[in-house]
């Protein structure tokens, strides 16, 4: 087996899920994740964890919520009981076709997750953490041969998470003790959003971090009464559309404008979801320089280094002191957009200089 | 998808599950069964019964369990709960290697099952069934082409069950009134054995007939005070041996003398393993004649029509009437061994012939 293939799996286990002797793991199997699944199954024998896999594929999940008709039981008690007794669910992805679900009905789809919203939060109560194993698929879908792909996703995941964490701090610190960030780049953002009383996660790809992502690799804030214009010229996919160069204007925290020169109808679509919306729910600051590029994956292109993500709609409970999480923007979507600023900007707290042309304060370069 | 998967898929769900409308089914998924899978999905989601997949993969069970070292926590809580809650149980078998767990040390193998007592008891206490997704692994072990090999299995898959389990009813009830059956087979068979007490089962691949396996068809009790000698001339694989032209000579229901002309030594094996081992457990006889051949695998040659299978070892509890059940035959082991009875052969109930040379007596060519 590849070797890069079982530090994934080491990096999983211990780092991220910090999984301990009599664990009861279950391991979440994507249909080419097998090789992963072997090495992380390795890894769970040897520390004296339980596991059982699932079978986590979209043709199954396609087939049956199509076939499926009338109403969805409510958290069918088999499967609760299952992730209630859990103390870890690993889910390793791994498609065979990023598209795989794209005729399973928008509205099916929303009434069986809303049919398993216990499943849901059991799961949640776990030491969950999401991961991808470098399928052909996820590989097509970045635009790369298959072996370069490898070479890019083990570069985002196997890293030295420990001084990750350690850089992240000195970010966090920043911004729990800040009331207000400026981000200014090119000529078409200037946008100022309050993070007063909110609570910076330092998101290190560790369940010890309240981060559930490997790769992981940001900081992130709940931002408010955001003022001003952004532009994200990171291309994404958003409900299955292309969008490129979308521009949002705020105003007292909410757009009041927005267009985009490819996939408009896509954010309109988002935007007019709900009325929150049209707030932000996340501020976050990619550190991952393990990712270099965008591969049209989520998961992976919010983390790039030298760049910031906005989110429209719901917010993060983790950014909020114990007891005001009830303050936390709510609204039924939560869509990422993103904006480089490894050139000609600067993240500005409460008037300091944080980050300038992709380098912050506490590195070198900064300011050059 | 090929329409036999999807024939394949309405069998198991409907004639030998039974699934009804809000069942609780696990699926369990061998890696190269993913085609079955999805079909099987799509039925369950037709029934509005409930789905969770699991992932059956050997070598995911190798790598765990050649990493742990020590105990295995007896029935892991979460595991136990998923089973005893779970109203369904189907295993859809369809490896890449049959040889995949090869390499674990055998004593770790037993020990891991003997910590999983219960997870064990409360799957066989569903409605459960195994069946097999026709793989190239398959198709080597066979000795056959990918192609030939489909045909082989949805050739013993897709039935009129409904005409089999009626055909086999005339054999249960011959079998069940009777107190003697006599096998003889060409110069090296002629073997008497009680059946006096015992409840032979028509296994028609249905959990409605107390038969599990999909193909099933076969008819089988649990032989007693057996005497004489019987040659098991089709060859199989016994604990990854393979043996042929097995003789084993019986008194007072006990094996007292033995040979082959392949693989002793795996009959030495199986024989010194318990007293029980030197005992039958089963009297079968295969009546599957979509199985026109040996595959080796015992799913598929135990039932082929035309032969007649005994086991050494353990018998089971389903062959006793109600309360006798301690009467069965006990042994670590349970070692199927088939002899063809299409030419030159007997099975003389009480004194009368049920079949011979491969006909019974309620069909065309009998005794011709």
């Amino acid at each position: 087996m590849d070797e890069r293939v079982r530090e994934h799996a080491r990096t999983l286990v211990d780092w991220s899920a910090r999984i301990e002797a009599g664990d009861d793991v279950v391991v979440r199997v994507g249909p080419d994740a097998h090789d992963l699944a072997v090495a992380v199954a390795e890894e769970l024998g040897k520390r004296g964890a339980n596991v059982v896999t699932t079978y986590a594929s979209g043709e199954v999940t396609r087939a049956y919520l199509r076939a499926h008709e009338g109403d969805f039981e409510a958290d069918p008690e088999y499967e609760r009981a299952l992730l209630a007794a859990a103390d870890a669910v690993l889910t390793l992805g791994g498609g065979r076709n990023t598209a795989a679900t794209a005729d399973v009905p928008g509205e099916r789809r929303q009434a069986y997750d809303r049919a398993r919203r216990e499943i849901r939060t059991a799961r949640l109560d776990t030491k969950w953490v999401l991961t991808e194993h470098p399928t052909r698929s996820l590989a097509q879908q970045a635009g790369m041969s298959y072996e370069a792909y490898q070479e890019f996703v083990y570069g985002a995941i196997n890293r030295d998470w420990e001084a990750q964490a350690e850089k992240q701090a000195k970010v966090k610190e920043v911004l729990d003790d800040a009331s207000e960030v400026r981000l200014v780049s090119g000529d078409d953002t200037d946008l100022t959003m309050s993070v007063e009383g909110r609570v910076a996660v330092n998101s290190a790809a560790s369940v010890d971090y309240d981060s559930h992502n490997l790769p992981s690799g940001e900081v992130f804030t709940a931002p408010h009464a955001t003022e001003g214009e952004v532009r994200f010229d990171v291309p994404m996919t958003i409900n299955g559309k292309r969008v490129r160069d979308v521009d949002l204007r705020f105003e007292d925290g909410a757009v009041v404008d927005y267009d985009a020169a490819q996939g408009e109808e896509a954010i309109a679509e988002v935007v007019e979801t709900d009325d929150g919306a049209r707030r932000l729910g996340e501020l976050g600051i990619g550190m991952n320089r393990g990712i270099d590029r965008v591969t049209d994956n989520i998961l992976f292109d919010e983390k790039m280094g030298d760049t910031v993500h906005l989110a429209l709609g719901r917010a993060y409970s983790s950014n909020f002191p114990e007891g005001r999480e009830g303050e936390a923007n709510e609204s039924a979507v939560h869509v990422d957009l993103i904006t480089d600023v490894s050139e000609d900007s600067r993240i500005v707290v409460d008037g300091e200089t944080m980050q300038a042309d992709g380098r912050f304060w506490f590195e070198d370069g900064f300011g050059e």
